[in-house]
């Protein structure tokens, strides 16, 4: 379904760490972009816009951060270690805000649970990657 | 697997679009631009990168393109076509640009293999979306 | 004040196009990217956002081809004009929708008046680069 | 010269921190993913670069962060300071690589001087503010 893991299967630089891990993060990142910046749409046509501000705000900030955590971990040409970890420091931060607002609404709107669930996964598989770092 | 399927089951905003087809285009903008963005930097990694200076250059320019459509597209509250339409354009573009240079390498490099496939599968889903605008 | 002046100064590879056009391309298309953002934000803390979805949408939608824009334009090895135009075509679409949202607003909100004007500049900066090529 | 001092100046939501630190470190944000996306293609045009691919990987790295920061440092509603900290920190430890790496090859080549000197003011910024929070 993505693309990274053949991607990483051919890359002519062979990294240290575990690349299912790796893998994970990097399709969890993606993801998490993919669901934040559509709930952060969703959430503006929603009636009670002027109540959903602060979820807005944190969509919109995940999706930058996730973005970054992606593109960066994808690359493994001499990988800085201490910049993957505080990239991926700033990624769970970002993704507990956004998913704990989220969740707040789950309840009411199918949008915000599904983004809650792109969050946690995001969450988990940067939590993860980070373990393994020396 | 990914989110935009069910994010856009659950968005307030109903669109005259066809769901199938706005979501693959998605889907396929969000693959293309973590394929590119990851042949990129393996293309930095082979030994002969100073042949390949023009596909990393192709690489970047379609991660950059493919990254506003995912965006633009996941986006329902109030589309403007006009700008949806030039988008897609601007799209296909870079994925034919991109997945021909990639094409051309993808017998030695299994990376650009997959990312011209990549690339062929966004540009044929963003002339299907194109081919529905009025 | 702003970096790519310098950096062109010093790229190794001479394009054909005129600096000075290109410059205030990418110039203008990072300065709108940074007005559109700033505008959906505070369209956001406005109490009737709920009137300002469409413009909120039309900021987050320019910003997302002007980072594009600015990005391919600062890439000086081996240019292709096609992409460049079709690319050029879409933030003039994109910048003239925002630009015009914007306006409607600017009256009494300073904000939407600076970002109109951002969208304005790049709008005529795409459009005079567009008109160099051939 | 830059939209977001008159962006904050009209923003309904008037934030704790200095204005003047803030803007100092998006501009410098923005104004280092200028240098360091541009960087990155100057040294993809030199004739050695393969001797040139850590630093190509470090510009595009840093440019991937300068973004998210920009993009979150410019949004006022409810800014979340945990958050804002762990993306400074992250911002930081970006400059500091990329800055190193193209003060290594300063003297031989201009753009990597001027990417150094962007990548300096950047992590200053960025110091400045992460000194501020509470």
């Amino acid at each position: 379904m993505t693309y990274i893991k053949q991607m990483f299967a051919s890359h002519p630089v062979n990294p240290s760490s575990d690349h299912a891990v790796v893998i994970e993060c990097i399709t969890a990142s993606y993801s998490c972009l993919e669901a934040c910046n559509a709930c952060a749409d969703a959430c503006l046509g929603e009636k009670n816009v002027a109540e959903l501000v602060d979820c807005i705000r944190a969509c919109t900030d995940c999706a930058d951060v996730c973005l970054a955590t992606a593109r960066i971990m994808s690359r493994f040409t001499r990988t800085d270690f201490k910049l993957a970890g505080a990239q991926l420091r700033a990624c769970i931060q970002a993704c507990e805000i956004c998913g704990a607002d989220c969740a707040k609404h789950g309840e009411h709107m199918e949008h915000c649970r599904v983004c809650a669930e792109a969050c946690r996964r995001c969450a988990a598989a940067c939590q993860a990657l980070l373990a393994e770092k020396p």
